[in-house]
């Protein structure tokens, strides 16, 4: 993967002494739905088609790929969601249901009865075990090109039952680079192929109710896991670890499918 | 400063064997006036009063502490502003203003034009070395106690001109911890006294937002600082450096207050 132009700019900087340092770009995104302006989100420029459309589907506006027929840059940062022939969705009943929100979560819900979105169950298998997982963010921590630049960004990566890395994504957002990640996968299959989601730092409630929508069975995370991400694993009926490094994990819920050696 | 009891919990976990892991909570809160849903968070719970307080005044919803009477639990994580007598917000128009976001940032302003809230140009002074920043990002590693029982948490902490801690708050947020700390401090002083602020993690615009609206004139993170942070620091005359440990840090933005040996 490599790291697109955008994504990185140069600022100068001071340390020992003045140089001129990599720096991660943080730049707003505008979604909009039917002309009207539906989220604007903090994020990494780069893949934001993807990003759009991951949001889109892992957020509930939409419930599956083909309802967007595409996503149109419009400029400066604003991006149009063009439903499929057919498809309704009606952006005001949408924003009605969107209120404040801040620190990585919830996405602005209308109560905290509506948290949970659309959300499935994955079916059962694969199996997995706790070093194919570290194994797994020992490969996603060396396919981080725009943190190994600017020592800045999130990270999400997918793979399949076997380990095998199927697709990384960097943000300045950690909900961002999973939206990345799932708008790059949902257009070929969904609920998405890939199993397993690695993230780069902590898992969160939302980043489990992401991967329940997009049919992601397998969770881990390299930093630790919240209650609430923990609880949410095993009502819908997801596997999910933690501390997923040192050649080893921390499953807070198997879900059948992490086996211990 | 000591771990409040509803901040952790215990779940069942597995890595070398079964084990009870003390996990950090993660739990909604819904921010209410007037008797309107004005936002909900994904927090940590402790000090909810001050974070009820801190995120009315950093997102502009009041534009002084005075303004606020008291912030009152409704129970099941529901939290209503009681404005002081004479003052006036209209909640739907605040509502009005607020989408959807993600990935710890903006909280869904309308536009992105309108992303920035009411930020102060601070006053100049003080002068720091960055020697004494590196030092306070070590205290700030020594106050994070539920960060030390979970290893899930982010942390800010204010510091005053010769580097003494002064407050430090703890959230699965990095925002939420922004907003405790100026919560906590903001009853006394506003703007608020100390005028150094440390967070365990990145710097995002929205940190730097939330400290120009308390009147913080230098925000050091431990981890990377965002273009767009950098941006706005220096728009509005604020200080920002990164990477603050190894007995250093990254000056972004000195703002005549940092000082380089």
């Amino acid at each position: 993967m490599s790291v697109p132009d955008e994504a990185v700019t140069r600022r100068p900087a001071v340390r020992d002494a003045p140089f001129e340092d990599a720096v991660v770009v943080e730049e707003p995104i505008e979604i909009r739905l039917g002309g009207v302006a539906l989220a604007v989100l903090m994020r990494t420029p780069g893949y934001d088609e993807d990003l759009v459309r991951g949001f889109a589907l892992t957020e509930g506006i939409v419930l599956r790929p083909a309802e967007i027929d595409r996503v149109v840059d419009l400029g400066e940062g604003r991006f149009e969601i063009d439903l499929a022939e057919g498809v309704t969705v009606d952006p005001e009943r949408f924003r009605r249901n969107l209120y404040a929100t801040s620190s990585c979560g919830v996405c602005g819900k209308a109560s905290i009865d509506a948290v949970r979105v659309a959300a499935r169950r994955p079916p059962p298998g694969p199996s997995v075990s706790q070093v194919l997982l570290a194994r797994c963010a020992e490969a996603l921590a060396e396919h981080q090109p725009t943190f190994a630049l600017t020592g800045g960004l999130h990270a999400a990566a997918a793979f399949d039952a076997d380990g095998g890395l199927v697709a990384v994504r960097e943000d300045v957002g950690r909900h961002n680079a999973v939206d990345k990640l799932v708008g790059h996968l949902a257009p070929s299959a969904w609920p998405v192929d890939p199993p397993v989601l690695v993230v780069s730092g902590r898992v969160s409630f939302e980043i489990v109710q992401k991967a329940a929508v997009a049919g992601i069975a397998v969770v881990a995370g390299v930093s630790a896991v919240s209650s609430l991400a923990i609880d949410l694993a095993a009502e819908l009926g997801l596997s999910i670890a933690g501390f997923t490094r040192d050649g080893a994990c921390t499953v807070y819920v198997d879900g059948g499918r992490i086996t211990t050696p």
